[in-house]
């Protein structure tokens, strides 16, 4: 098959190198940045520059940019897709993608099946793309039906032929609640965490726990203020949430009240162990 | 030399295996737990009980308890310790230790040095103490004289003879200021992170972040609570801290200010990069 790769960032690039070493398909890729292409190029990521002129061989279009310039592409280029192709995201959230592209997609007759790889590093941009990013990670997928099996099960198992070891199916509804939880709000809490003046003078001090909080602090705030905006509802959700759980130790604290303390961080430790176990 | 270890669990029996592994010195040891004891004879840890009767013949005592059980016990012991022996503790707050301490080893004529070893697991107990705990780890020491340098170069050679990699001298009230947020914000933030209602049904939908967020989240409610009440001041500073650090990202997303959001995620990103850098 022939699979267009657009945005050859992080994960656009990850994907190229992973269709290379674990597929026999081509790859047509595209970067807004012209020096990524020749690279790419260069180091057989790619096949061929994706144009207008053969963006409709794709049997496949995996889309790695912004959320907001994903929806500006297809719209743009809706038209020259082939008919019966599918079109994949790879945002961070999946409500405002899926609103905006499911029509789309049904009207020019192709199919667009949100996606979000679990997987990731705290830097950004092709260098650091590699073929192995995804391998043993799971891919969420938002299709506009989930009783589509027989295409579902086509785009999983295109999906794992890249190295992912799960697919998850669900609506683009559920996924951005989840989301928000499991990384929107580990990234802002990561990020305000760094803000206490103790952060400058810890050197011999910091044990994992430090390490572990503090690990996705560094982040790039233009995707992911977009990313939160676009999902400002369930973020603000769980930002209220984990304030006020904050805000029940903070009071048993300044109350000197040991039992409601110990109750607070059992009700913690117990939640932990009943997800993981 | 013979060295007494006074609490046999994750931090007391690692101590014992590490002197085991790493000198020739004799271990005496002794858990309120009679079956530790046993088994800790049994499997070489350590050499024979300490006693009321043979406490007095050991140059170093460890002293791996809960702080206030550190200071009963030391308080109590006091009048059996050798003179010129030098007693450590291991606990996660210095300043209450210290505070009873420092004159009750100076009316009997020992050095006590407050001790926090930068190592642990998420599990507690003899069961997981290892030799190689504290291999490359960080030994933080408060003593009562930060001049007494001979004092100081004698038991930061004994410390790293253990495995331990460097040692950090410091006051009792700087390390509890910034053990509250490199240690125990950690652990409050990490506990009250998995009580959003999102908590139980994340699965397949949790890259690093989510995991690295709730590690430490499992922990033990009882030691817990009396070491984040033993510092109250210094933890109630860091909960206020990252609480207003998050109602402002809330107040940005409220507001759909794009703008003030990026803001405050580049300035936390900086703070990362400026303090691993």
């Amino acid at each position: 098959m022939i699979i267009g790769v657009v945005g050859l960032g992080l994960i656009g690039g990850s994907l190229c190198k992973a269709i290379k070493r674990n597929t026999d398909h081509t790859v047509f890729g595209f970067d807004i940045d012209k020096n990524i292409n020749s690279y790419a190029l260069m180091d057989g990521s790619i096949d061929k520059e994706i144009s207008d002129s053969n963006i409709n061989e794709c049997d496949y279009i995996l889309i790695s940019v912004y959320p907001k310039a994903t929806v500006d592409f297809l719209k743009e280029k809706s038209h020259l897709i082939r008919k019966g192709a599918v079109v994949i995201d790879c945002g961070g959230v999946k409500r405002s993608i899926c609103e905006n592209l499911f029509n789309v997609a049904e009207n020019h007759g192709f199919h667009f099946i949100g996606g979000h790889p679990m997987a990731g590093l705290h830097h950004s941009g092709y260098k650091y793309s590699k073929a192995d990013l995804y391998k043993g990670a799971s891919m969420i997928l938002t299709p506009q039906n989930t009783d589509d099996i027989g295409l579902l099960e086509e785009v999983s198992g295109f999906i794992k032929s890249l190295g992912f070891s799960s697919v998850t199916v669900t609506t683009p509804q559920n996924h951005d609640k989840i989301i928000a939880f499991t990384s929107q709000l580990a990234h802002v809490v990561s990020n305000a965490y760094v803000k206490s003046p103790q952060a400058k003078v810890h050197k011999g001090f910091s044990a994992g726990s430090y390490k572990d909080l503090t690990r996705v602090a560094k982040l790039n705030e233009n995707m992911w203020s977009e990313l939160f905006l676009l999902n400002k509802d369930n973020l603000l959700f769980e930002v209220d949430c984990i304030i006020n759980s904050l805000s029940e130790y903070k009071e048993a604290l300044q109350n000197d009240d040991a039992e409601t303390l110990k109750a607070l961080l059992k009700d913690g430790s117990d939640r932990k162990k009943a997800i993981d176990n």
